[in-house]
């Protein structure tokens, strides 16, 4: 963390209040446009250094119409939920500010702080390098992310204590905090002392100059909306094509076999799933045709669908386009559900957008790196995800297609963009490829599925959720 | 609640799945149209009845991209929180269909059933009176309300409880429920008798003719969208327009008792909002330059950001216009919020909207009646909503309308549009005066404050407050 103090020269108030409103109109207008970005704010820092004060300070000098302010309760971090879960729908669209007086960091510190349990140091370092990671991929997607500290020293804070109305007191104890004692004041600074270099420190001793910095840090992220990057400046290393993708080889199961079969594994499956502490998340890949509906209805056989959630990914709406890439998916996934299926996922970018080129270069590229971070976020939050490409051969994709067009119940299955998309078979391969390569991890590996056999493509994939949950 | 069974014929499975599909597709070409609607589904009944089974062979037979499904647990019915609040987001845009297995009749049954505190008979009437109404809102914004009820016998229950694959138990212990037991049986039975006569009810008995019911009921809700009603077929009634927003009176205060009693009086108003265990809803409304953010601002002064949020209402978005008008004010009103305050809001309906054509005369006629009803029921969840309506001169507007042109950190509150919005300054204080005749009710009356002098209406403003509270 930066110890040096940052230099700055106080603004006559009715100036800095023009430059303010100026640069929010700017920003608002970049909505749409290459350089369009929207700004987090998290503020954190001692109790009474005035982080409240200088939020409404700014308020009353920006336009408020176009701030908002989002606080709650600091929520403790828990295995349960990643730690961006609780505030993934308060990230502002492009041209909008948020700031957050609870977030990541509040639970973070509460966390670590936690009289009866505290956490070891290095979990807390740990958390704090995937927040900054997190974070980076917020700004990387036009989210810039401003962190600022208000500091206060140990007799400053004492002396405020002294002079608080008694009525206000309540607040002054949030987190479960005693800010009288020494020792946990101590504590709380040698913790923050552990975050990365990248927060602006705000010494809360004189209000003028809290109140001016704070405005000032704000007004310069808001100034400065570079253009986005539409190029990467890697050479790109394309994978090589695995043969079952080329060839799926057809594995025929009889009639009677797959029937038992069945039964047998989409009852194990349900019993597992239900009885596995873990969230589980299931996501399907592949070309049309291929049965991943199919698949799906086989896997939720013997399961209520009060139990499961499916989201059946398709292009995203206006309000999602203002937003980084997997937000809609952050917000899909909540942690009270037990049981997620994705026909289709947010390996779209990597996929279709990349292909039709709704991603530029640089987005798919990066996308790799984001898509492998956010499901680790998930493993560590007790989720196990399942991913499966059902690889199916262009004859066969062919025959489904026809049976589809002269099928009435199966017609809207089929439309013009379907026979399109076969020109980019080979493309299609190829992004496949490449998302094997980069996105399989070790806990959450792709399953590749030869599917010119249903039957036996529908029971490998049960098979596959059974091992997968460490059974069978 | 009706008992007779519906007539219907079984239809092929694949001519009902086209059938279902074209309507699917027919009701997302609504959008926008005068004809849209969504469809909300609400589904509830006897455990092993079926209602699983028969959601997830709609789900086969239909696109299952274009219907939603949503199971939470049944969350007690609370004092600190409306029936809908829980369920509000889930309501479904134009051309959508949502199921809802947990739903505010799910909540209701298990609180009434609840084994230590079981709900009173009259209370259980007003809640469904209430639910009903809520309903009857939505489907007058085009959101359609299907509840459907699977029945099933004790003799059959019992029956499919002795059947059972013990795996799946855990299910039929859902809300706390004992399904063994007649007496919790004939309860349940006789409380779904208190509902009122809208519910379709389905025998669980027969699987295929079950499924099938529910499927065709599906349909004709789907097949069924009339055009939107425009006008209206009461001859309305203009209320008279009280002499405050004629000539509102100016009372000035001299600046020395102005800042002691703002001082004392802002202290009192946070003590006494922290203090009172209900939510506080705050709502001003008003001509331009009325001073409402300098009011806010007055209101907040003691009181730290992280304690209240404001709302600044503007035109809403798209997907807010695909909803019925209150909810996006149904979705931003948490109950953990404990301190809210609108600069402008719901009314914009009968102010703006009203004005401008933006509603027309059936949506603004219908809307007093439905923000009435709003406002009941935040009332009966431990909420006070306190209304301002801030009354200017013509004449004191137009001169700070021209201290804000000339004043560049105050230049972004004035447009062109303030300017001509004046040319409508008598249609806007009669659509004021036919607001207090409709929705001034004993639990949220309106504040008319006389806005020339600033400072004493920011004094009467704080006193309202208090008085309104119950203090002062």
């Amino acid at each position: 963390m930066a110890t040096e103090k940052q230099q700055f020269q106080l603004i006559a108030e009715d100036e800095l209040s023009v430059k303010l409103i100026d640069a929010q109109y700017a920003l608002k207008d970049t909505r749409g446009q290459k350089n369009a970005k929207s700004l987090v704010v998290l503020v954190n820092g001692i109790e009474l250094a005035g982080k409240g004060e200088a939020v409404k300070q700014l308020r009353e000098w920006v336009d408020p119409r176009y701030l908002r302010v989002k606080a709650d309760r600091p929520q403790p971090l828990n295995e349960s939920q990643t730690f961006w879960q609780p505030y993934a729908r308060f990230i502002p669209a492009e041209g909008q500010i948020m700031v957050l007086f609870g977030n990541w960091y509040t639970d973070l510190l509460s966390t670590a702080m936690h009289v009866a349990n505290p956490m070891d140091e290095s979990m807390f370092d740990h958390y704090v390098e995937r927040m900054r990671a997190f974070e980076q991929d917020l700004k990387n997607n036009h989210v810039d992310v401003i962190k600022v500290w208000f500091d206060l020293s140990w007799k400053s804070l004492q002396k405020r204590l002294d002079d608080i109305d008694p009525s206000e007191m309540h607040w002054h104890r949030l987190h479960g905090l005693d800010w009288r004692s020494r020792k946990q004041y101590d504590a709380i600074q040698r913790l923050r002392q552990r975050f990365t270099d990248d927060w602006i420190i705000i010494d809360g001793e004189d209000e003028t100059r809290r109140d001016q910095q704070f405005a000032q840090t704000i007004l310069a992220a808001l100034e400065h909306c570079p253009e986005h990057l539409t190029e990467s400046n890697k050479k790109w290393q394309q994978a090589s094509i695995p043969e079952i993708l080329q060839q799926p080889p057809q594995e025929e199961v009889d009639k009677t076999t797959y029937k038992d079969e069945l039964k047998k594994l989409s009852q194990q499956v349900a019993n597992t799933m239900r009885m596995d502490r873990r969230n589980v998340v299931i996501v399907f890949e592949g070309m049309d045709a291929a049965g991943k509906g199919g698949a799906i209805k086989r896997i939720v056989k013997k399961i209520d669908p009060r139990e499961y959630e499916i989201h059946t990914i398709g292009a995203p709406e206006k309000y999602e386009l203002r937003r980084p890439y997997l937000w809609r998916f952050w917000t899909k996934l909540q942690p009270e559900d037990k049981i997620t299926i994705f026909d289709r996922s947010w390996y779209g970018r990597v996929l279709v957008e990349r292909i039709e080129g709704f991603a530029n270069v640089a987005e798919w590229q990066r996308a790799y790196d984001e898509i492998n971070r956010f499901e680790q976020d998930l493993c560590e939050a007790q989720t196990v995800i399942i991913k499966f490409w059902l690889a199916i051969s262009k004859e066969e994709q062919a025959s489904r297609f026809k049976v589809r067009e002269q099928t009435p119940h199966k017609r809207f299955k089929i439309t013009d963009e379907d026979w399109r998309n076969r020109e980019r078979w080979e493309d299609y391969l190829q992004a496949a490829a490449d998302m094997f390569e980069h996105t399989s991890t070790d806990s959450a590996p792709w399953h590749v599925i030869a599917t010119d056999d249903k039957n036996s493509a529908r029971l490998q994939i049960l098979k596959t959720i059974l091992k997968q949950l460490g059974v069978g």
